[in-house]
Parts: structure tokens; C-alpha cells; sequence
């Protein structure tokens, strides 16, 4: 303890001597941009100069390494690790899949899980899908075809999503295949994305939660941080070597591609690659749009979330069943909160808002001196049109959430529309809504089952139909309100809809996926009652919305093509805004000033752990744990540059939601970490990139195989894997 | 803001560039010694290899510069920064003398104050007193002397008392000079200080305390932090250059000597002197002492503590008045429970018990390898005994304060104490209780009034005594605790005792000091026949005292011996513990990790201060500082290696509870700043000085400047004092 104190006292000393000549020829890194591949000869300077010894043609193909090893889990990213289909993870990932196998009396989360055999890894959900992107096209002019350029509305919507289902039947040549259609630079760019679509899925090692939760939902989004956030999943194939149902009989998918793990690992200022496959981002998005977000949408949706929590709070209160059917939705509420908190926090310590609008005067003036101008101005002028109607209808979709706020009434109305598209054929019906939709609908449906409870389902409409009687009148939607009122006092209402109802009862639920459109408008059931009135409102919503983007698809396009045009002009490389596909972005291991006179990371240490625990969940390290830090029992997995092991650090790289997992990577590709998180002051990063203080979280690779050899015995993984050890260790004996 | 931000996140790579070599050439510093100055010889080899300038023969001289301009005004440090009198502290030592002459339309607290000329400077307050240190003698012979080696108790105190009482008399050769006799090293030694006692003190600059408490009680012991604690006050005398009570027609004091002011600075990893009057510590006490803190008593009086504040804050609930009253004594009780409870803290952080086990234990390794070895053992044995005796009288100590805990009864009880010593020729009476001690006790009778409201002083009272009724029974005083309930039940005599007593009265309280004994054991006053009756148990709770006292200073000092000569064994110099005398300290200026991935410091800058502020008290900086730093208007006031105006700064200097307003010089004794607090991590220094986490909080003389020249327009201080500013400031013009 004392060596690394001390040893963290003398940085500064260091820093500070040094500092006058490094002021001199450093320059302030910019790692913002989430790329996809097919730009990485863009960045070839750039990454040339951080040290990074991969070749971007060789990141730019996808079916060469270290690409053709990054997965998708479907909201997060993941990484084959070795030939026989090992995939390396968040434990936060795999939380579903081991809450599934875990009882009581065998409790996966709290003591960890380990297959000691092949034979011994369990199913991670009949939901759980690998995907391996295996082709990317740029479908532009097909997604397009036949659609004149001033085409705007529902009618442009409908166009575009009638060419992307033809595409994505044409590209889904089996169940093995997994395609999508994505809209890059919002409409400028269209690409079909074809994934092969592994289905058996199953756990292989996740340590206990203890670990790989240590912090939880406290050290959400905090640095300090100690969380072994990592899990390792298989897929299987069948015997012809295809994707395959889960079943006994099937083996190990023999991933073609697979990352090196280093337990050299990375120290302070060295290079990394991040892959994977981030979710949302706004980077592009107007002044205008991000102040309705700040001022309007943001506060109104903390509101309403903490509005819901306490009803939550209340309705299960004395009640632990209750409690754990709504523990994950709690938490998933609580994530949510933090995060708009964070936003709200971020925009309020920099002027974000200030930036944007910088931004969009220094491109408004550059378009002026183009011989477009005129066509730039009008451009701009109507986009600002287009987005003030855009939040008025989302005011509205709000306002709709509310009067339709419960789960049972949200199970109806998804039935009864899949009905009503039932009847059409197939590549008519509405995305979501096809065939290939069908089974992720049941699952849906069967799933509720593990987070409902009546009492608290009714008492969470309740409590949004109060909240949306409190809404400024101009949001409020009155036809809706009074197909959902009925004519009673909705608190009178409810008792009896659900009393009246079938629908909490999960074959009930499923049952109705195989009735047509007038089966259920005959049900006598209160919620299939209400679905059917409200389809013709919500259809009215959709279409509205149709309209709205359909417009926004015509002109932000071409807005986008300007401010590319005006970047490349200024010699910047463009990246599209996340939309998860698969990313690439590079950065430094660093830390960052989060307040005058602060500075966090870039690494923390097990010695971290030792000091963190309070034998209280959620930090309760295990006891084994506290003993190996204690006896300095390190292994091979001492940082030299702290004397010791590390556990977590930062790097600049710029990530976003459904990054969680994605593989962090040495200069050479080789596996040193996994994303799983970034720091509070980083989250205003989905508009804006600040490069001083956005960090992403890692747990690093030398902690995890820490853990997997000091603590959980997991050598067999261990020798599966191709590990890099530090020159001189000998491991040849585990 | 962007350029500091990126400045701080280029600090760590730098480091780790270097890091390697510098492990290897760097030693752990261990700034640990508040060094009497005679001591300084010892460090001369430290000193340098520091890169002080200054002669440690200058340093040990109290006669020399810098030495000699530095200033005690009891309880706080300070020092001369000019020839005439200038004195500079923290704006919380002067923050009595800026309250006491503000009014509700008139508060200098809220906007600060500034005299423009000499004759606008206000009187500090009748106690006020600047303390120059003229001389240190050793006097331990003469205070053993007639002492036989072996007598211990009563007879030991008392005799000690009685020699330093005729020292004392001797030396005080008129009101001009204030002399104490003061122990070391817990008994071994004893030296005589000589200090001349200015008694005309003014006020004459304090910046508003939305500077100068910047962060208020929310900061304390809390880094970073951006308080401006400076104040400045100036000495005056009688027109023969002699000591004189305050008097318009009083003149400055010519001061000897003063410090520089250096608005060049300090960086990060420069040495620093500080000098000043640290309170107390106890780094030579043994397990069985902190032990008993940590288990006993910190625990004990945190609880009393939160109940006291409870007590205050129900008698005060709504009574805005009786708030304000209380405020101070809020915030004494409030600081005191941080400090303990950041001393439980940093116990179950680091283990400092077995720290100090290990040390004992090497101590009695080395000892048993002594000529001496039985009596040493026979030393411990004997001293364990005492500690066990000290730690049950304190005890009962600590319950007599809970049966006495009223004001009223305590003024009753020094008045009925003085006149019973009165009657007595002045030497042979109780120290504190001699005719030298009657105008500050005076004084404190009549500052009662300013912190008393009869209702509230009788709730804590009450709560008091049924927390005494709580205590285990081994602890309580039974006898004394008859005489407080006087057969009733306090919850009832307690209205009636108010209700009938006169002392709430100032002229009242202060009359009681003219009364002979005789007289008070006739007053019908409640409190006074209360203290009467109480007398005889408090004094045989003193004698009690007295005789542990003696035995302890028999025994400790033999001890002390034993564990210097076991560290100079070691090559090891010693320094005595705090006792309020003056003392030389050294460090570097130097940041720290307060936990795994976190670096504080070591520097703040004026950019805090905009981040931090959000209107609203204690973050509530002036709008004209605010658009300073908006506009960048820095002065000559930047740090180089920081690109910013520093505001605080932390040292590994070694300090404590007595330093504030302490000088804190560079390398050529030039202020630098001025300490004025230490970390939440630092509180256990008083028992355990750890290199790696103490460090103590300094005002930056810069931002004093920054702050005079910039937004105080104090240009006439800052023309008298001598500042050095970087080379190619031009200053002239000001």
C-alpha cells in the first residue's frame, strides 16, 4: 500500500519537471469519432503517429484480424477469444444468462459460475444470439431507388422501408443469416449489414458477483473504479458446422478469427483500439435540438422517472416478491436517470449549447461563400422548421407513453397490431411486424412474466395518467384520453381491468399471438378492448411520425452533405453518428482532471479493492480475494510501471451505450481489456466530445486472468485461450 | 479552461515517461517534525538537500530574519510583511475582530473591509494581542529544582507549578512582556518564553468571506479548495515605541523585521519552510493511549457531540436570533466532530494502532539490549499502570463536565474559584487564577453574551445530564452528581435556576469577580450556591489530576529519554510534540492520493473558483471576481507550469491545529502563502505523521495579490509591503 501511495505521490514530481518541455511538444489528442471500418484508411496518419501497428486496411476488412473476431450480442459487443467459439464479455452482458440458471439454493450471481467441462456450460436463453457481421454494402442507391429526391412524408418512410425489407429478404437467404439495413449520417448513407446469426448460445465462467458487480449500481458511471466486469459465453453450431437451435448434440463454432490476450497488458499513455458496436449518438444534431433536449425533454423525463420509481417503491413496499420482479426495472430506471442527471449536470458545467451554436455559425458562414449559399440557407431554415415539428410530436408520443403506461395494455395493442399485419403479405407488413419479427415478440411476451406484478403494473399507469393530466394542455392528446378514461375515473377503472383480465397469465399472453384482427376485436378481455380502440389513434401517432421523418430524411441528407463537405474542406474526416454497427475507435490509456485540482486514474489497483470493501454489499469482496491481495499473491499480472495489479483503467477512446463489452486492444490487436462503462463527466459525450474529460472504463485483461487463475481456478479457459506473458514468466507448469 | 484541462491530462503521461528513472532515484520523503528552532542544526543536511537557502544557524536564531517576524496572536499564527506593523493571517483568525465591528448595515464579514488610510483601520477587539517571541531559555533546572527525582503526585505538580510561577514573575518585568513556562517532551524538558505582548491590535483588510471563507464549513478539511483565508491586521504601540493599551493617539509598531512577499511562487515539487504556533499533538504516546482514543473516548465525545448539536438545534428551531447566538458554537462543535470523526476514519482506513504497536515493540527490542534493559521494563510496566489510571480519571472528568455543562454555572464556578484564590498571595495561587489572568477571565465573562440564550443553555444542560444518567456506571460521579440534582428532578429545577439567577446579566457575571468568597457562599443566586457547593468535589477532582499529572511527570519523562536515545541510536533526530511554542517545519509542495485512481493537487486555480460557484452561500464568489476570470485578467499572478492563477496549494509540511495563518516561505524564507487547514486524510497527523497522505492546505500568496490588486484595489498595502514579482513585471506604475 505504502509503495503505491508513495509511488503516486512522486508522479506529480515527475510531471512537473518535465512538464515545461511537454507542454512544448505535445498536442492535445482529439480521439473522438466511433468509425466504421470501411474509414479507417482515413485515419491512417493518425493512428500511424499513436504507435498503432495494425495496418487500417487490414482494420478496414472485416474478415481479416482482429475484425473478423468482434461480435455483437444484440446491445452489447463481444469478442471470440479463442477457435472454439469462446466469447468474452461484460458480466453485466451475461447478467440475464446467469440469473436464468441460478435458484436460490444455487445462486450463479452471488457465487460465480465455472464449467469445468464442456458438458458442464449452460443454455444463456432461448433469446441469446451471437452475431458475426460477415459482409457490409453500401445499399444507397437501392434503398432509394424509385424515390424522387423531393419526396418527403409518410410517403418517403414508406418507400424506404419498403426497398430495405426487399434487401433484407433478399440478403436473409436462410435462419443462419441476420440482416440489416442502417442509416448512416441520418439518411445521407444507407448499409446492409449481414450477420451470421449464432443461436445456442450458452455460459461458460462469469465470476461472482462480488466481483464482477463490486461497486454496482453505487460506482455506476464512477472512476475509482474495481468492477471485474467480464464473462465468458461459447456458441454452438450444429454438426454441419451452421447455426443451429439449442440442442445437446451441437459442438463448438469453429470462429475462424479469435483475439490474443496480453498479460503484458497497457501502461499510462499507451495506444488502444476499441471495436464494437455503439448504440446512439447526436453529435451532428442542431443547437435547436439539443436545447429542447436540455431544457424540455431531459428535466421532464427525470421527473417523470423518479415519479415512477417511488410509485414503484410504494406499490412493492413490505412485499420482496415484488421487490425482485421489479429489481432489474428499478435498476434500468435508476441507469437511465443517471445518465439524463449526468447530461443535465454536464450541459450545466460547459456550455455545451454555446459550442453547437459556434459550430453552426462557422458553418454557416463557410456555406455562405459557396456558390450554393442561397440553397444552404433555405436548407437550414427548413430543418429548423422540420425539428420544431419533430418535438412537437414527440411531446406528443410522450404524452401517449403516459396514457398507455402499462405493461398488459402495451402486450395487448403489440397483439393486436401483429394481427392487423398478419393479414397482409409479408414483405407489406410493417418492420417489426414480419415473420422474421415473430419470434422476438413471443419471447417478449414470456419474459414479462419474470418482471410483473399486478398491484404494481396498475399502479404505474395510475400514476401516469395523473402525470399526464398535470401536462401542459398543448401536449396533451384529448382523443386519447378519452378512449383510455372511458368515461370513469380511471382509478375506479383499473381495479376492474385488471381484475378482468387474463392477460398477466403468460400462456394467456403468447395465446394471443395466433388470433387474427377480428378474434380480438370480439375478446372480452378489458385490455384487448382497449388495444382495439386505441389502434386507429396510435396508427394516426405513426403515421404522423412517418410524416415527420419521411421530411427529415429529404432534407437532413442534404444538410449533412454540406457539413461534410464543409469538414473535408477544413481537412477533418467525417464519422457518422453510432447506430449500432460496428465502430472502431482509438485512444490513449489516461487519465482526466474531472474539477481544478483532481485528477482520476488512468489505473486502479487490487490494493483499490482491499481499501474500497466494507464487507457490505456492494462491496463485499470475497473473502479469498482480500487474502491473495493481502499476500501479495499477483502472478504475472504486475503493471510495472504501479507495482501492481491492475483492475480497471481509462482511455480516451469515444464510446457510447452497446459499446459494453467491445474489446480493447494493444497497438498489435491483442486483447487487453473490455469496455464496460465511462465516467459521469463523459456522458454529455452523445453530442458532444470533449477530449479533456471523456473516458471510457476498462477492466483490464491482467485482472481477469487474475481472477481466473488466483481465485476461480479457471485454467482449463486459461490454456484454451493464446495468452501473451510478460518475457521471462514461465507458464508452461499451470 | 480547456488549456488547464488539458495541461492536467498530459500531467500523468509525462509522469509515467519518467517514472521509471525517477523510482529509482527518488527516496520517499519524510517530512515529518515541528522542529523547535534551536533544533534546526539537526536538519542542516535535510534542509539542503531540500534546496533551502536559508542557514539553518539563521533559522534556529529567534532574533534573525525570517524568524523574527514570525508572530503568535494565541491560538492562531501570523507574521510581519512590513516595517510598520503589517501583520498577515487567516481571515478566520481575524474573523472575531471583522464581526465584532460589523453591524446588519454595516457587515465587513459579507463585504469585506478595507481601511485607505491608518486612521480607518478599526480596533480588533480589547482581547486581541500580537505575541513576538524575544527570547527561549532553557529553565528545566530551575523548574526541577527542590524536586526530588522519585516524588511524584500532587507534590510534584504543585512543586513544578510553584518554580514556574516565580519564573514566570521574574520574566513578566512589566505588562510589556507575556513569559510561560512550557513542557517538552512531556515533562523531560522545560523552557521559559519571553514574548512581548502588543495590545493594540486594528484591523485592516479583509476580503469579503465569499473569498475568504470561499467553500465555508461544506470545505473544511476537504481538498480542493479555493478559500482566500487571508486577513490582515496591524500592531500599534504608545508613541515611546512600548506596548500600550489601545489608544487612538498609538502609533504602528516599527516591526524589526518582516517577510518578503513573493509573487513569483512555488511549483510543484519545491521546498518550503513554515513556521508558526502548532497546538498539540501526540506522536509519542503509547498503543494503550490510541487505543483508548479510538475504542473510548473519539467515539464517546462524536456521540455527545451529535447529541449537543441536536439539543441545539430543537432549542433554536425557529428563533432566528437565538440561531444567530448559537452559530459559532455550532460550527466549533461541528468542526471538532469532523476532526474526530475524520480520526476514526483514518484508524479504520490504516491500521496506525499496530503501526505504533510495531514501534513500541522495536523500542523494547532495542532496550533489552541496554545496560539499562530492567529499568526500561520496569519503566513500561510502571507507565502502562498510569495510562490505565489517567484514562479512568479522565473519565470521571469527562462526567463532571456532563453534570456542569451549563454556562451559567461554569461562570459561577470560575468566579467562586477565582475569589477563593484571590485570598491567597498571588504566587501561591492556582495558575490561571493569578491577578496576570483577571482581565481574560474578565473578558470571557463578557463574551458570553454574544453566545447565550438562557432557554437554549438550560436544554443542553438538561440533555446533558440525562446523557450522564446513560453513562456506564463505573464512570458517573455520584457524589457530585447529589449535589447537581439537589434531590429533584433536574427537568424541574432547571426552569427554576434560570429563572431565578442574575448571571444571564453581563454586568451581572463580571460584578462576581469583586465578590470575596465569603460573599458568593451568600448569594441566593442559584448558580453561585451550586458552584459553592460543587467546589470541594471539582477540587478533589483537580487534586485527582494533579496527582496523575505528577506521577506521569515522573515516569514520562524517564521514558522519553529512554525512546530518544533509542532513536538517535538509530541516527534518527527527535523532536518534542506540539505544545502551542514556536516551531519550524519543512516540506514540498506536493499533491497526493487520497485513494486507488484518485491524485489531488497539488495546485487549485482561479478556474475553480468558476466551476464551483453556484450563487449560493458557501459557494457564492462575487460577480466582479467572476468576470475577472472570465476576462482572464491574471496579472502577474500566473503560474508558469500551470497557466493559471494558483489559489490554494498543499505541502507535505508537518502541522497541526495552531498553524493557521502560519508563513509558509520558499527556499529564500519568502511568503509563499499561508497555511490554513489540512486534508480530511490528514486529521490522524496528530497521532501518526504518514508521509504519503498529509498534507496541509496553503492560501497562495499569489491569489492574495490577485485578489488586492485585482478586485480590492488594496494598492496601499500593497506599496508598503516588499513583493517580488517575476522578472519583466513592471509593478512600478501601479
Amino acid at each position: 500500500m505504502l509503495q503505491h501511495a508513495a509511488m503516486q505521490r512522486i508522479l506529480p514530481i515527475a510531471a512537473a519537471l518535465f512538464l515545461a518541455s511537454t507542454l512544448l511538444t505535445s498536442s492535445v489528442r482529439a480521439d473522438e469519432g466511433q468509425w466504421p471500418p470501411h474509414q479507417m484508411p482515413e485515419l491512417k496518419a493518425t493512428l500511424e503517429r499513436l504507435g498503432i501497428a495494425v495496418p487500417v486496411d487490414q482494420l478496414s476488412d472485416l474478415t481479416r484480424h482482429p475484425m473478423s473476431a468482434i461480435v455483437s450480442l444484440d446491445g452489447c459487443s463481444a469478442s471470440f477469444v479463442s477457435p472454439q467459439g469462446l466469447i468474452v464479455t461484460n458480466h453485466h452482458c451475461a447478467y440475464d444468462s446467469i440469473q436464468r440458471n441460478s435458484t436460490a439454493a444455487n445462486n450463479y450471481l452471488a457465487k460465480g459460475f465455472l464449467a469445468r467441462t464442456k458438458a458442464e456450460e449452460l443454455p444463456a436463453g432461448p433469446n441469446e444470439r451471437v452475431y458475426v457481421t460477415e459482409s457490409v454494402r453500401n445499399v444507397t442507391a437501392e434503398v432509394l431507388a424509385g424515390i424522387p429526391p423531393d419526396l418527403g412524408g409518410a410517403q418517403r418512410t414508406r418507400l424506404i422501408e419498403r426497398n430495405s425489407k426487399a434487401l433484407i429478404a433478399g440478403c436473409e437467404t436462410s435462419r443462419d443469416y441476420h440482416c440489416t439495413v442502417e442509416s448512416f449520417h441520418r439518411g445521407l448513407d444507407f448499409y446492409m449489414f449481414r450477420q451470421v446469426m449464432l443461436r445456442d448460445v450458452r455460459l461458460v465462467y462469469a465470476p461472482s458477483e462480488a466481483i464482477g458487480n463490486f461497486g454496482g449500481d453505487i460506482d455506476n458511471f464512477e472512476f475509482p473504479r474495481h468492477t471485474g466486469d467480464f464473462a465468458f459465453l461459447r456458441a454452438y453450431v450444429g454438426k454441419d458446422g451452421r447455426p443451429a437451435d439449442p440442442a445437446p448434440e451441437n459442438v463448438p463454432y469453429g470462429s475462424k478469427d479469435f483475439l490474443t490476450v496480453s498479460a503484458v497488458g497497457v501502461k499510462a499513455g499507451d495506444p488502444i483500439l476499441l471495436a464494437g458496436y455503439p448504440g446512439v449518438t447526436s453529435r451532428y444534431k442542431l443547437p435547436a435540438e439539443l436545447r429542447f433536449a436540455l431544457e424540455h425533454d431531459y428535466p421532464k423525463r427525470v421527473a417523470h422517472s423518479k415519479r415512477d420509481l417511488d410509485t414503484i417503491a410504494a406499490a412493492t413496499d413490505g412485499d420482496a416478491e415484488a421487490e425482485v420482479r421489479y429489481a432489474a426495472t428499478v435498476k434500468s430506471i435508476n441507469n437511465r436517470m443517471k445518465k439524463l442527471q449526468g447530461l443535465l449536470d454536464g450541459f450545466a458545467r460547459k456550455d455545451i449549447v454555446a459550442i453547437k451554436d459556434e459550430q453552426l455559425a462557422a458553418f454557416l458562414a463557410w456555406s455562405a461563400t459557396q456558390p450554393q449559399a442561397a440553397r444552404y440557407t433555405a436548407l437550414i431554415d427548413e430543418l429548423q422548421g422540420l425539428i420544431e415539428r419533430d418535438q412537437r410530436l414527440s411531446e406528443q408520443e410522450f404524452a401517449a407513453s403516459l396514457l398507455t403506461a402499462s405493461a398488459l395494455l402495451g402486450t395487448a395493442s403489440t397483439a393486436y397490431r401483429f394481427a392487423v399485419e398478419k393479414a397482409k403479405p409479408d414483405a407489406e407488413r410493417d418492420p417489426g411486424y414480419q415473420d422474421r419479427d415473430a419470434s422476438f415478440i413471443k419471447a417478449r411476451f414470456e419474459r414479462l412474466q419474470q418482471s410483473y406484478v399486478g398491484k404494481v403494473d396498475s399502479a404505474r399507469w395510475l400514476s401516469a395518467l395523473q402525470a399526464y393530466g398535470k401536462l401542459p394542455e398543448a401536449q396533451r392528446d384529448p382523443a386519447m384520453a378519452a378512449v383510455v378514461w372511458r368515461g370513469t375515473d380511471p382509478a375506479v377503472r383499473l381495479d376492474s381491468d385488471y381484475a378482468g383480465s387474463k392477460l398477466a397469465d403468460t400462456a394467456e399472453r403468447v395465446a394471443l399471438l395466433q388470433r387474427s384482427a377480428s378474434e380480438l376485436q370480439a375478446s372480452t378481455d378489458p385490455f384487448v378492448q382497449l388495444a382495439v380502440a386505441l389502434y386507429p389513434l396510435q396508427q394516426q401517432l405513426r403515421d404522423q411520425r412517418r410524416a415527420v421523418d419521411g421530411d427529415l430524411d429529404r432534407v437532413i441528407p442534404q444538410f449533412m452533405q454540406a457539413v461534410i463537405d464543409w469538414r473535408r474542406s477544413l481537412g477533418q474526416p467525417v464519422y457518422p453518428d453510432a447506430n449500432s454497427t460496428l465502430r472502431i475507435t482509438y485512444g490513449t490509456v489516461d487519465g482526466y482532471a474531472p474539477a481544478d485540482g483532481l485528477y482520476k486514474g488512468p489505473f486502479t489497483t487490487l490494493q483499490g479493492i482491499a481499501a474500497k470493501h466494507t464487507g457490505k454489499d456492494p462491496f463485499d469482496a470475497p473473502p479469498e480475494q482480500l487474502q491473495a491481495i493481502a499476500q501479495r499473491r499477483f502472478g504475472a499480472f504486475v503493471e510495472p510501471t504501479l507495482g501492481a495489479v491492475p483492475v480497471n483503467f481509462l482511455s480516451s477512446a469515444d464510446t457510447t451505450g452497446g459499446n459494453s463489452g467491445s474489446a480493447v486492444m494493444n497497438a498489435r490487436g491483442e486483447l487487453v481489456g473490455l469496455n464496460f462503462d465511462s465516467t459521469y463527466e463523459s456522458i454529455t459525450k452523445d453530442w458532444y466530445f470533449d477530449p479533456a474529460i471523456t473516458r471510457a472504463i476498462h477492466v483490464d485483461a491482467r485482472y481477469m486472468l487474475w481472477v481466473m487463475s488466483e481465485l476461480d481456478g479457471a485454467d482449463d479457459l486459461l490454456r484454451e485461450m493464446r495468452i501473451v506473458y510478460p518475457a521471462g514468466e514461465r507458464h508452461e507448469a499451470r
